[in-house]
């Protein structure tokens, strides 16, 4: 085995990740070279690579500040090298890695985010759940009486009604009616949003399969449909709970095509992900 | 790091690859544990697997009575866990791990393949070459002067005159007209060949950049378009050197997305693929 950089890889609904440990919290980390860890083809591959480092030792003053709560910090970068506030698929992974290697020995312990601290709960099936904090309706005061404030544009279809939700960052969610199969939508292209959002948006596609239960697809802003999206299955449930009116679910179960995650609107207006989280590989790579 | 299946990922011009060492033959893989391995998002990623295997030690009778010639085996299987015969980026990148790993220490020496035995050689600068044996015009008969024997359809563009090569692969290959950027080429959709190939074609589209070099972009039959595929640079520059008629060289440089490669018309009808070898990460997974 070659010397070179430990890593770990997993992956959550298949959104997956490179970790790469930091204990000491020495390791600068390019963009660079976190383009050449999450490089598919020339690299190791991921949607994203986590330093996992001690918040005490983040560069950031804030992330530092979280230390007395969380004693470790996700580093989340996005795959072309940027830094990214936070990845709700991300932190089960990040909390899987934790526990394995003892760093935590807890069932619930707190951990560092660029977007303040995160509380993560591992449940006896196996299940992990973070609660991802608040979130609200982007445009409401503009909606129509259906909850409508965007329409959807996408090659061969009229236009789709949807919602826009704010979790951090923008997800604007289509209702399919029933006449449309959601397998058969081509997202090889972007759907078109009316009113444009200024910074773009995620987009989730959802057929509704009962109460408290849909299954979705998501077109994921830059990035184009991924298998999985974590606030974007909370963005989907939320909304479809809102449709659903009075007396609707608090708890929904979301399929993505990447697997099965489950969504909590919690009081206070926060949202809580739960779902599987898996380590598959471990090694060293010379490509840093 | 976790107990496992020994792994490591390489890769030659961007075509990527899980090696897996069975130094003992005592592996059995499974299509569906090869495929759990290539996946690139629940698994570790590559466009194939590659057992490390004794020639004396395969299952396939023919590739044993290689063993008086070649060692070790490049058992080769596709990424949905199916068996093939060769892969010419591949055996750069199963002679670099043998030279790594010390199993091979010769210059030269020969691999076992499913299509017979091939020889690597390495270059003082790096490069590791492969003899990749004979290959021949596939309708040749039937190609009018100009030594066209097919039409490429691309959605958006008029019919492209084309020649196809049988490398033991089907090519069918396009010197794009000078009008026409390759860059900018839609290859999301698979190109129609007429008259169509009966197993289906790998298409390369060809921009000569002088004599002895060009630029080509290929769509893979079954898999779409990839950074690199070494016998359809050897099926580019062959068909090239053809157009370019008497007097034309025998050694050609091919960029491909993925990198650079040299193929060379060997005497014999014989074609040399000569490239780069990565191997960037070593590890273990618990995915088989």
């Amino acid at each position: 085995m070659a010397d070179g950089l430990a890593f770990t890889k997993g992956h959550g609904t298949e959104n997956d990740f490179v970790l790469v440990p930091d204990l000491d919290g020495v390791l600068d980390l390019l963009p660079s070279q976190v383009a050449r860890l999450a490089d598919r083809r020339a690299g190791i591959g991921g949607d994203g690579v986590i330093r996992v480092v001690p918040a005490r030792a983040a560069a950031e003053e804030d992330v530092r500040a979280q230390a007395a709560e969380a004693a470790w910090f996700m580093d989340y970068r996005n795959a072309d090298g940027s830094a990214a506030e936070m990845c709700g698929n991300g932190t089960r992974v990040f909390a899987a890695y934790l526990r394995r290697e003892g760093l935590e020995t807890a069932d619930e312990f707190a951990i560092a985010t660029r977007a303040g601290v995160k509380r993560v709960r591992f449940e006896p099936g196996g299940l992990i759940a973070v609660n991802l904090g608040p979130w609200r309706f982007a445009d409401l005061a503009d909606a129509s009486d259906d909850g409508i404030d965007a329409l959807v544009h996408l090659d061969g279809h009229q236009p789709f009604s949807a919602v826009s939700l704010d979790l951090g960052n923008p997800h604007t969610v289509v209702a399919l009616p029933e006449t449309i199969d959601l397998a058969g939508l081509d997202l090889t292209r972007a759907p078109v949003v009316n009113p444009a959002p200024p910074h773009g948006t995620n987009v989730e596609f959802v057929r509704p399969q009962g109460l408290g239960h849909l299954s979705m697809r998501v077109h994921e802003r830059g990035v184009g449909e991924t298998r999985s999206c974590g606030t974007g299955a909370c963005a989907a449930a939320l909304a479809t709970r809102f449709w659903a009116g009075e007396g609707a679910p608090d708890v929904w179960t979301v399929d993505v095509p990447g697997g099965r995650l489950r969504v909590t609107a919690l009081p206070g207006q926060e949202v809580e992900l739960a779902g599987p989280a898996e380590l598959v590989a471990d090694g060293t790579t010379t490509l840093v």
